[in-house]
């Protein structure tokens, strides 16, 4: 990409409701625009900040033989009758169509997943099974709150387990939290822990959170200072919140901490399959009422969190997997020689497929210096006429300036980033 | 995959309304699940022929420069209101939040592209550019139509072009006409045809409809015996339809055909960029409004085409690009030697990414065949007792069979499948 064609809004004057250095950073760098309340567009760099985080997902949940599958966001509301949410989750959008069908915009998908699996399991041979989607959900809050971790519409991934019993969902359940913990770890999301969690609305037995610890965090958590013993407020229900508690494994001093909340999994048990009557044939031909877990991960409330994370509202750092773009290249001055390089080096990065932004423009260095600030590529490499004429490359990465003393060339420059980022994807 | 872990659910019993052969296929098949009128649900065999085509598309529009974006479904109501077209369009889903807002659910996104470039562009030296997104829409038909050519909810690509002038946008446009016969001629969906279209609804002064010929379409479409005029009856609209009509530009008999519309073209001028106040400045720092196009695939509905275009509702036939799985493997018998031989190629296929499914379960021959062919894997590597006494390995590939008389190996058969999908897939 050349910096001058990407089409980004960036915002000078923030609003007033922009507190948090993520979403002024996401203002001001042009990752959205809002287009109405609880509601925004991701322009090209925020959309490849998506993508990203959902690529690392399906690689994770592909280990686990995880399938992807698509259900619709609009549903006849009659699935919601079944189970009795339709009258019981309040952020439920619900409407009539022109038809005059009663109908919603699912905010989760436990009773649609439910009708696809009782249309289509047969056998426990079949069992167990994990489907996901990754899919835009709507949530009809009353109050949308600012910025981008709380919006009415939001990028999602919700994966549903289906077992025979509690000793398969609690084996499958585990291995998710392990590989929950994974994923987080190679978007380069930092502290982040599971906690137990209340099961609440979605019922069920045991629930984990994955709570990102942050100043800006809504959530309430506790965290003991002896043992390992992470959980939510909620699940202390008969504490005063504002008390100091001790923990209920060790009896040490629980921490009071406030999280937002990037991922949450529930064993459900037969809530919805029984409600909805899911169920196979045993292998001794008898009808069964398969188990079920479920597994959430907020994705562009993860593009949020990564946002959250970065040095402030004028820096955002990202890893090299994540990065919308890995290297920014910045040419100084008009040099034709200096130029040329520059160029060189973009079109052997697009060759080689990697995501490079390119800036030769006649701005101001500072001007150009800042908008990298903004658009986070791990790698800048600087071509100028002193280097030049030094015979030397300057490379940034990571933060660090260091001044490369080989001959300055396309190929010498560009083995250099390949071993870099080689060096920096976290695989696993 | 191993086909015993593939979850999908095979119809056999056809509903009546199931009258295609594509829409049988997907329901034999277990492409797709109904989940209500007009809804369904993608199991992991659809989604990945849709997630294939969405690839296509991204490859082809990045040629042009465009920039992938992601807009809200969700919008308030306000913006339809500033073009007029909240109370002219009506398939518009309209509906109150529960904080009493009046909102929609966007069947295509004129006004929201228009109000994030209106907050967005600022000088002339910004264009041209064009900003497309891959999003589920939702029109609310009255009724909904058998199958998945015109669903309710459906897969959607579209883009938006802006630029000073005519001639700009000329220009862009017979590039995006030619880059979508590129990304149709890629998805091996044979038969299409671009013709010229009526602007109905959407305004602006030229259109094209990209049609496929076939006998299920919907659309009459009319092209000329004579010379290479081609344009939708609604084109010619003071004639009655069921005359011969004569062609307007070489007087010859015109051909009167049914097809299905698979992607449409506008070029819209100034109807909402004017509406909605869009402006730039230009060299001489007078505001300027800018003009636009739109360009439209049906994601869902190409597959839908695919599927179609299949040698009927028991044989899938798909190109290597689009096909979910390349290679299906098929041992037969219990045989040690043979089960090892499947599974050393099945890891060695997946090792190099290459999306392979494989069969060792103890079903019939038959059986194993038929899957295979709901399937539609291009390559298909037959592993049996026989083939191993021979020391040949049999492939199918394009319906042709054909034994290999080389030395049966993993290396081999690997080999020779790298070789024919290096050859097959279509880059361009």
């Amino acid at each position: 990409m050349r910096i001058e064609h990407l089409f980004i809004k960036r915002t000078k004057e923030l609003p007033s409701d922009a507190t948090t250095s993520g979403h002024k950073l996401a203002l001001k760098g042009g990752y959205v625009h809002q287009t109405g309340a609880g509601l925004y567009t991701y322009s090209s760099l925020g959309l490849s900040l998506l993508l990203n985080i959902e690529k690392v997902i399906r690689e994770e949940l592909s280990k686990l033989n995880c399938q992807e599958i698509l259900m619709p966001m609009v549903s006849p509301a009659t699935f919601w009758k079944e189970t009795g949410r339709f009258d019981t989750v309040d952020i439920l959008l619900k409407f009539k169509t022109r038809a005059g069908a009663d109908a919603v915009l699912n905010p989760t998908h436990e009773e649609i997943i439910s009708d696809y699996v009782r249309s289509t399991l047969q056998s426990y041979k079949q069992l167990p099974f994990c489907l996901y989607q990754i899919q835009t959900k709507y949530r009809d809050e009353l109050r949308a709150r600012a910025g981008l971790i709380r919006t009415r519409e939001f990028m999602m991934k919700d994966a549903y387990s289906f077992h025979t019993d509690w000793e398969s969902l609690n084996e499958f359940y585990d291995k998710m939290l392990e590989v929950y913990k994974v994923i987080y770890k190679r978007l380069g999301l930092n502290n982040v822990v599971d906690i137990l969690a209340p099961t609440g609305d979605m019922g069920g037995k045991v629930s984990h959170e994955f709570q990102m610890i942050t100043d800006i965090g809504e959530d309430t958590i506790y965290i003991c200072e002896g043992c390992d013993y992470r959980a939510n407020k909620e699940v202390l229900t008969d504490k005063d919140a504002d008390d100091i508690l001790i923990c209920p494994k060790c009896g040490k001093k629980l921490q009071k901490l406030r999280g937002v909340e990037v991922g949450n999994i529930f064993q459900l048990g037969d809530k919805y399959t029984s409600a909805m009557n899911v169920s196979y044939m045993d292998e001794e031909g008898k009808k069964q009422t398969p188990i079920m877990g479920c597994y959430g991960i907020g994705v562009s409330r993860t593009l949020a969190c990564l946002l959250e994370q970065s040095e402030d509202e004028s820096k955002a750092v990202f890893n090299m997997t994540v990065a919308p773009y890995k290297v920014h290249i910045i040419s100084i001055g008009e040099d034709e020689k200096v130029q040329g390089l520059a160029n060189d080096l973009y079109e052997e990065l697009n060759s080689a497929g990697i995501p490079a932004i390119i800036d030769t423009t006649g701005d101001r260095v500072g001007s150009k210096f800042a908008n990298a600030d903004l658009i986070g590529a791990p790698i800048r490499a600087i071509i100028s006429p002193k280097n030049l004429e030094k015979n030397v490359f300057e490379m940034k990465y990571s933060g660090l300036s260091t001044e490369y003393e080989s001959e300055i060339s396309t190929s010498n420059i560009f083995n250099k980033i390949k071993a870099i980022i080689k060096n920096e994807i976290i695989t696993d």
